[in-house]
């Protein structure tokens, strides 16, 4: 099942497992059960009504019944944090994890489920089949290029919200966090030069949403160099970023692409060496956010750059996901479980970015901890559904 | 979806709306959240190294996820309660209802799932490939025949507990009713001649675990009369039956079976006649489990038997699956998730019949709020696991 050769230690008095001992969550009724009235009520008979209004009827299965304030966590373990492929048992701790913070930060009930791996079409089928249980599905850790295919096939078939978060919860956090490195620098967002290295779930939604937010000049790196219009190897999804990115045509390798470059994402892991960041424009951005080792390091990074972030807690300006997640699903439900639109993923990161009033280098997005996040995220994606 | 044509009313402000508004349950995290140290315990980086220890260990996932206390409760909205096909979106309200029960009564943490139905095929690859995410799966309201094909495919290829509710759980406690029956009238319990009313879920699991319980002289009856190997026209669950009940080899009608009968166990709806009640023998037991309308009327059914049992609450003896399945899941769980075998269910319907201490004919078995009832329930189970 798991094809992860990853070393690790089992030690049951760690912290980390002393924190997982028995898991992390649980249900609990929202509605007293005291004694057979309540009974009749919540079960046999009264339910029967109930049943019966909401069958086939979605508006009223999101009243009454716990779709109104729940989403599944849907993982099948293929590419779990950077750990890779370490299948469904593997990847429930974090699809745990995603539950809590759901809750925590945005209000969410959050269930998580990890599917046994299969083809496209049958996690397609299986969630499909499963969704009407829920009022909402975020996706999870499943590999590329693959994620991109379900995702959009789920959207397709279902009308409850649909989010792999590792595509565009990372693309809204990051966008925040450019936006505020602008205002720090007084740079014009769609002026820069970005490079984005790594060419899978996260790599294709920060360039996409970039371009939506007026960026033009964004090339994409994948393991062998510069993706553009002459190269002969590309895989469909790439072949697909290789017309829309990369508008000088440059080829190459990373190091090529780094040249006079105004911003570098690190989506990929890997290392940058120190004399390609040395290349890059004067005044750049080095977004180096591969966990748990940046691609390149702040210290480094910091010699040439005006603006430093990473993927961890312990530097400052932390791209973490978890800005994103909660108040995007808090928003899409609270509007009665729409579609989450690249406007809403849009006018979300321009929501975290305004959020930090008075912006600086250590200091472009909030901490996940900052009261009020995910409530302005949320309005940020109401207000969008409202507009049509 | 649905083809339900129930009548039903959608009054808002009636209890049972009010009491589903917003839904029955939520979700709550276990461990505290309050700082960046806990979410790098509870997330990344610290649950990395849990992922990698329960990847492919069972039971290390059954120590450090949710699947330590956790269940699914699964219908794809087939058949249910008495109102037939309602669908996934219909099923709800009644699964998250037993979700609720599971946690009050058997503090297991259930989850309802309902599937867009399809072929056996189907829901069993559905539900397989979802496993992984539990450590039980409470199989509710799915259409016979097939309920029964898709339980035993998932115990062969699943190793965690399976247990279909409509099933096993009224199956055990019409057991327990009975064991309590014989109590109060002195009978033996292998000696009565029963007969079964319903060929559906319910009355072949009630059929198999009386068989099991040593009862010789069990006959079943269909809409078309007493099952036997006359009949030409059985589907195989049916024929299966012939070949095991109804050992005198009689035909006819449900009339003709009660002729004389000792008990009678209603498990289909419909109603019977009085004239037909009358031919049953002296000191006779009437189990009219039919909801909301049991198929003998309780005053009717008292001036003939001895003992009147219904699947009412507003009546004594009330023969609910509530006494069951909450002990059932707790103590399948306590064993380390173990399956659910024949002598457990055996068991735990002796374990149920002995919590009444002093029965009489107005209680053979324990109301559902009675202390002690899912306890008394997972250590008949927890105990038969033990012996192996």
């Amino acid at each position: 099942m798991s094809s992860s050769t990853q070393p690790f230690s089992f030690d049951p008095t760690a912290p980390q497992f002393v924190a997982h001992e028995g898991g992390k969550m649980e249900v609990q009724a929202t509605k007293p059960l005291r004694d057979a009235t309540d009974l009749s009520l919540l079960y046999t008979p009264g339910v029967a009504d109930v049943c019966l209004a909401v069958a086939d009827n979605d508006e009223l299965s999101k009243r009454y019944t716990l779709r109104k304030n729940t989403v599944a966590v849907i993982s099948d373990g293929t590419a779990v944090l950077g750990l890779g492929d370490i299948g469904p048992l593997g990847a429930m701790p974090v699809m745990e994890g995603k539950a809590v913070l759901f809750k925590h930060f945005g209000g969410v009930d959050a269930i998580p489920i990890t599917l046994e791996s299969g083809s496209t079409d049958e996690l397609v089928e299986t969630i499909v089949r499963m969704a009407p249980s829920f009022g909402g599905i975020n996706l999870e850790d499943i590999s590329a290029p693959r994620c991109f295919d379900i995702e959009r096939r789920l959207k397709e078939r279902l009308s409850i919200p649909i989010f792999h978060d590792d595509q565009h919860g990372t693309a809204i956090v990051a966008l925040a966090g450019m936006i505020n490195a602008c205002r720090v620098t007084g740079r014009d967002l769609a002026d820069l030069k970005v490079v984005v290295s790594g060419a899978g779930a996260a790599g294709v939604a920060v360039t996409q949403l970039l371009q939506r937010a007026g960026l033009r000049d964004v090339i994409v790196c994948d393991s062998r160099g510069i993706i553009g219009q002459s190269r002969a190897d590309l895989v469909p999804h790439k072949a697909a970023l290789a017309r829309t990115t990369n508008p000088r045509g440059i080829s190459g390798t990373l190091g090529d692409a780094l040249n006079g470059a105004d911003c570098f994402l690190g989506l990929s892991g890997g290392s940058v060496p120190e004399e390609q960041v040395a290349t890059m424009a004067p005044g750049c951005f080095i977004f180096a956010m591969a966990n748990p080792t940046p691609e390149i390091h702040p210290d480094i990074a910091h010699k040439y750059a005006a603006i430093v972030a990473t993927g961890r807690s312990d530097y400052p300006n932390q791209i973490n996901n978890v800005l994103a997640f909660p108040g995007i699903f808090r928003g899409a439900l609270d509007a009665g479980g729409v579609q989450i639109t690249e406007q809403m993923k849009l006018a979300a990161a321009q929501a975290i970015a305004d959020l930090v009033t008075d912006p600086s280098p250590e200091r472009i997005v909030p901490g996940p901890f900052e009261p009020g996040i995910a409530e302005a995220v949320a309005a940020a994606v109401v207000a969008h559904a409202n507009r049509g």
